[in-house]
């Protein structure tokens, strides 16, 4: 490990605390909501065939941050939304994003996920898709129960894009060709989608109008992107205690993350034979994984994809300007910064 | 292959062509609109990630009967429905039954479907796994466009009952134990709650009330039912051209449908070390299938479950008659009774 990415570390475990804290002041903020909300979904993941709520159970309880529904919560408390929809809403964004984690797990045949075993491991392959597909009706049921067509429209087709983002991911494995333009594309999909959907559906269920409801979909877009982009970075340069999962994740299923996209871009000749072999043939070795972190370091692709968030983050405190401002909208601004932060 | 078998074969194959007349006839009753299902589909699986309309299209072409879709359009023929959206709801029922289809055949690891190979053969699990996500999504936002909460709540339902009962067949796949009440509860959720959802559906578009409603939804209940009972004795007795799949994957997969149980609670001490050899362990050989016709064959397995399917058919043409009595009708009471013959 070069001294470069030591650097790159110790910022990155620096300020994770920092968006820890303001994921802990949305959460302050939400409190009663979210508990409500995860009272909805335990109670959405009954089933009488046993399996169901064990392997759900396990999913959604492994200690994931909640940050998806506290979107919706927050949104829907930046208009001072004051009815009970939003629980609901809440609670149908972060079961749609479990089912995607349950077949991401199966797809990139991952083991651990937040620091415990994945579904795929426990209960198997097949298990993890069908229990997905049940989780992901499920939140239909639920989002349907808020009877507003808009909220349903935004949210089945965020659902789509997502997994059409998962297939461009897919499909754009191990391709060292791939551009700048196709990983945010695919950013954008399997990531901003929901993030999007989540803060745009508070506001619709406000019923504070066209205007806002835009305001609070470009937030939660931009804002998707960001994190996402970071997320990208740390899987190079991060702590696992920071992440919370599997550091180099990403370099191992040859990934074509902005990192990688910007260092093979710009490698030099003698070094492109490392980025085929590791990427394109998937023939990794000992060590592999630290040379690409140093190439990365050293033509500033990490660099270039904090810089990349940081501009995302603009954008997302922008479009959060033409909101009403209180504490919720000032916990969001926080949020997105903090998020960004991560990346040094 | 004895003989009592090849006998059973007969009747199957002779009686097949009389519910592909019946299955005709209900598409020369609906024909325009389901030509306009189809445009639907086509539509709805366009994406500009190239792989999806490939394996979507492979999977949607691959020539099916189409025989869910029929039965929300004849359902709303049965009401004399004079709108659009019968046609927007069959087509979201045929996606939601595709993107079921592509998550069994990953999870049973079937080669074969309709005679060609399954999508998980051609492009992979993992690619099958997220384009399911997808077609699942589009049938979605399909049928919210349709604006009706009712028939939102009866399809989202369905959906997680689907794979409710998906999990349910898994967890009970091998296990001799498994008794007839566990079979039939497999068969209500994974195949009779989307028959009876795209029948109820019709009923529900059409405004004629809660009663017609009821009738349709026991209508599609039953003839799910009744349906799947058929298609599980096949598995054992029919001949593969007339079943469209491969004979004997049931068997070869472990699945504890009728046959099976009706078997192995009849079986003779001395037949028991069999029956957990090619089920439990999963051990099979040569001439395992062909005995185990046989012994289903002299217990009358097969006829019991035959027998039990034509008392579902039975109830499915009394709901039947709760509603109006015209061409749709009748076409739908032959659909039921022609698809029970196939069992003789």
């Amino acid at each position: 490990m070069g001294l470069a990415a030591t650097a790159s570390e110790t910022i990155a475990a620096k300020r994770a605390p920092e968006f820890l804290s303001a994921v802990d002041r949305l959460r302050a903020l939400t409190d009663a909501d979210l508990q409500a909300v995860n009272r909805e979904i335990l109670g959405r993941l009954d089933s009488p065939v046993a399996m169901i709520p064990q392997l759900a159970g396990h999913l959604i309880n492994a200690g994931g941050k909640r940050l998806r529904p506290m979107l919706t919560l927050a949104s829907a408390g930046v208009f001072s939304y004051d009815g009970d929809d939003h629980v609901k809403l809440a609670a149908a964004v972060e079961l749609i994003h479990g089912a995607t984690l349950l077949h991401d797990d199966v797809v990139d045949g991952s083991a651990l996920r937040r620091g415990a075993s994945t579904a795929n491991i426990i209960w198997g392959n097949k298990e993890s898709v069908l229990v997905g597909d049940f989780i992901f009706s499920r939140a239909f049921e639920l989002m349907v129960e808020a009877k507003n067509l808009g909220v349903l429209r935004a949210l089945s087709h965020a659902s789509g894009v997502i997994a059409e983002g998962e297939v461009l991911q897919l499909t754009t494995q191990k391709n060292i060709a791939a551009t700048f333009e196709t990983y945010i594309n695919v950013v954008k999909a399997k990531t901003a989608a929901l993030f999007a959907a989540a803060t745009e559906v508070g506001a619709m269920i406000s019923g504070s109008g066209a205007q806002d409801e835009d305001a609070m979909r470009r937030f939660g877009d931009h804002f998707g992107v960001a994190y996402q982009l970071i997320d990208d970075a740390l899987d190079y340069s991060g702590f696992e205690y920071a992440l919370g999962k599997t550091i180099g994740d990403d370099f191992r299923e040859g990934k074509m993350t902005a990192p990688v996209v910007f260092a093979v871009a710009r490698a030099r000749d003698e070094e492109k034979p490392f980025w085929r072999r590791v990427i394109t043939e998937g023939r990794q070795e000992k060590g592999d994984f630290e040379k690409a972190r140093e190439l990365m370091e050293r033509d500033g692709a990490l660099e270039d994809t904090i810089e990349c968030a940081r501009s995302y983050t603009r954008k997302a405190l922008d479009a959060l300007e033409d909101a009403p401002q209180n504490d919720f909208t000032s916990a969001l601004a926080d949020l997105v910064e903090t998020s960004t932060a991560r990346g040094a």
